[in-house]
């Protein structure tokens, strides 16, 4: 098959659509032709070198895909050769062919186009593992969303939403602001402009008081100190980017001053079965999640779906911070 | 009724025996005659000025006490005069009578001496609340408790083990650690000599892997990026007190790594009742944790009782970190 290999690590101009092994099926996988395939900033990481799969993952880059089962292995029964699905996988998305654990597949309903089905699974995993089962969104909540435009911003501020949740969101325009606001957003924050902070604590009808009772942070470090500032009583912060840095300073009077709790997650490296697994986080979005996402109700925003032999111009937008919703790679029609 | 009144704020020495107003219960509250009363660190801060006592609450230190009770409020149906209870407060604890609502009483039982009784009610909601609570301590669990030797370390030592934890503790001297020991853990770690981190990563079988499932910490900024080290996967770092320091570097880095939580949390500002409230912590001890104290099987760990008007001497006790277990003032036999 072809897949995307890097020549070294680097600048986009590395990955090359090449040949690459076949991946084959073993015991509880399924093997899937790949359609499309979503681009995450993991991926970026990963293309410089600074992000090294977990052990056993494939070193093809791409953490979620679209496509349909062609071959399943020993003690899968769930899934048929044929089946349209989407997939959490622990890499190896940038492929025209990819194995995953049959745990970590998603039912693609008739209505919804394979090649958009391609950017949920990362999304949806990341966004119910971290606000619902991490930092236990419910009702009557304010959950501040930053990068409301990203891919996981626009895919959280719908489940927020529908979840009964009222969303705050930054970003860096007004243009990506309104087209949050379309997604259910209400408080809406330009940070290039605006102190979030301050925003957000003019908000006071979150069921901690003034602030967020849940903040969705990309940014680490850099953030650290507002977003506990940010935070209502009993609020949750859950770091899951650290673009604005790895460590930084933390105020833990502050933070006990409202009996705040920081977390710090991902998806990519647990485990694949067991307490806090991938399978767990998958059973969960489907169960919960997944109904919304074949009525209709959360729908997958695609910024752009660029061939897979042009996947640099793909991390260019990615990296540029200036798509709205997800980018993605098509791979086949 | 006479009561520990400060002479300015300072050192033990300012603090008096001397005459204050007497309380008088309001709707849902009841007058204790109190018998003794808990000493923790939070009054020797509030003695120096550095702990303001939450609006409302009683100028006057002691935040929790046993005693009879001597007069019920309107609307008070559950308790009556003569019984026998201890209570946690937020404040006015050193004192010959204290005003309380109802909902922060507790029963104590026959064969439970009063003065001991006086050393329970905010170790137990500091204990069930932050380990069972907020950080969801369950059987199978490594838990590292530091300050073994604490009123609060001698009490979560025993709750940790009843709930079939594993306990790990740090102390200053091989006499704490020894005691420790007879309360039940295993794991026994003299801070002055090793490491912590090292000797709890070497434990194996918790949970989430090599460290602590949950670090129940008192030394906060000083303590944080050890803490972060000590953690298992999915552990809970709960920050209760800051006796090293209120900020320090956090690497988020680290806590994602292994997918961590921080919380940091106290009892005494927490609201009378409704969500997270003295009211709902206290229902939980006296339902879960309660018939543990009833049936003797987890003890008041009593180091020292001294008359109320030796206060300042209690004070230093405490200051010099050489009791094991609670300091506890006599009011009345």
């Amino acid at each position: 098959m072809r897949a995307i290999n890097l020549n070294g690590f680097g600048g986009p101009e590395v990955m090359r659509w090449s040949e690459a092994p076949d991946p084959v099926p073993g015991h509880g996988e399924v093997l899937i032709d790949v359609v499309a395939a979503g681009v995450n900033r993991a991926d970026l990481l990963q293309r410089q070198g600074f992000y090294a799969p977990p052990a056993g993952a494939s070193e093809i880059m791409g953490l979620e895909c679209s496509g349909v089962v062609a071959e399943v292995g020993d003690g899968v029964r769930d899934w048929r050769v044929g089946d349209r699905v989407c997939a959490l996988l622990s890499g190896g998305g940038y492929a025209e062919r990819v194995v995953v654990p049959a745990t970590q597949l998603l039912p693609v309903p008739e209505q919804l186009d394979l090649g958009a089905a391609a950017g949920l699974p990362e999304v949806a995993a990341t966004v119910w593992s971290n606000l619902v089962m991490t930092a236990g969104l419910h009702a009557g909540q304010l959950v501040l969303i930053h990068g409301g435009g990203s891919g996981i911003g626009t895919h959280a501020i719908q489940v927020a939403v529908q979840r009964g949740a009222r969303v705050a969101v930054t970003a860096g325009s007004a243009e990506k602001l309104q087209r949050c606001k379309e997604l259910g957003a209400t408080v809406l924050i330009n940070y290039r402009e605006d102190d979030f902070v301050a925003a957000v604590r003019a908000e006071t009808s979150g069921a901690g008081g003034p602030g967020a009772d849940i903040i969705l942070d990309n940014m680490g470090a850099a953030y650290l100190a507002r977003n506990v500032a940010a935070l209502a009583d009993h609020g949750h912060l859950v770091v899951i980017g650290m673009q604005g840095g790895v460590s930084g300073d933390l105020n833990l009077g502050a933070l006990l001053s409202k009996w705040g709790t920081i977390h710090a997650t991902n998806v990519r490296n647990r485990p694949t079965t067991g307490n806090h697994s991938k399978a767990e986080i998958v059973a969960a979005v489907r169960s919960q999640l997944w109904p919304l996402i074949i009525d209709g109700t959360i729908v997958p925003v695609i910024h752009a779906e660029l061939p897979i032999a042009e996947a640099p111009d793909a991390h260019r937008l990615l990296d540029a911070s200036d798509a709205f919703g997800k980018v993605t790679l098509r791979v086949r029609d």
